[in-house]
């Protein structure tokens, strides 16, 4: 299974494609930022992601989409634009016919690192060590990129299997 | 000018086109709203609603849009989905290189009764009386749109007129 994984922002919007199955060593297919200048109307930077976006799915044909889910108690100021950022990367899945998956930033760290508190750094290197890297990816927004896709992996994998003992079950 | 307003919503989208320039009678050319159930998923959502609204802007090709300002310090668990719901009218117009203003819900208040706080009645009541219409438009979500249409042709002549005469005083 092939990841696209997204940690939606404005300024600089983390994407990471992972491929692989629980249980056994994932790769890294490609990770990376699109970037949009603060100084741009809100509409043409919505309009960049959407291009950015388009061709991180155009060249490596994700067959899922995870996407960080925003909570607004966060800071406010920079929630709206990290919210509008996610819809532009869920409406590109969506146009594709992808499954889009939405997954708390505590739910990502508590997969990756075993603890839902895990730091910025400990996230990164878990990112590393998971997908064999020498160091983890650049910037953190590509590397919580990178940790959503493996999250959704590991999670899907689980559910599907929880799904499949309960389907035996009966 | 046209102007297609939006008020932003996932369950509703209102959309109003309005047609004219301020200090003439102003012409409602299409009002209405785009639906998405509430128990589909967010990306398939958003999906309908940039399929609703490029109907929107392919039969009323406007000059430009106005789209309520979201703000995060209203309802938590509704704001988010607005703001997402914002932003695939923002992209749609984007795309299409029109010009995208937004206007916090005071100032479309403010510019169509002369009162910031005035409730939905009032501004529907005044979206008829400026429209010429023989009722407001329904549901409350369209007649939002059309009065953020309107407040857009109000306000930007307001700002032309301005930008003109600092223009003249060089």
């Amino acid at each position: 299974m092939r990841v696209l994984g997204v940690d939606p922002g404005l300024t600089r919007c983390g994407v990471g494609v992972v491929e692989g199955t629980a249980g056994r060593p994932l790769t890294l297919v490609g990770v990376g930022v699109v970037r949009t200048p603060a100084d741009l109307d809100l509409s043409r930077r919505l309009l960049l992601i959407e291009t950015g976006l388009e061709e991180w799915f155009e060249a490596h044909r994700p067959d899922a989409v995870a996407v960080e889910r925003v909570f607004s108690q966060h800071n406010v100021r920079t929630v709206m634009g990290t919210a509008q950022a996610s819809a532009v990367a869920m409406l590109v899945a969506a146009r594709r016919g992808l499954p889009v998956a939405l997954h708390t930033p505590s739910e990502v760290k508590a997969a990756i690192s075993g603890s839902g508190r895990a730091d910025k750094d400990q996230v990164a290197a878990m990112v590393a060590r998971v997908l064999r890297l020498a160091e983890p990816p650049k910037p953190a927004d590509a590397a919580d990129a990178a940790a959503l896709a493996i999250c959704h992996i590991w999670r899907g994998t689980a559910q599907n299997r929880l799904a499949a003992a309960i389907a035996k079950q009966r």
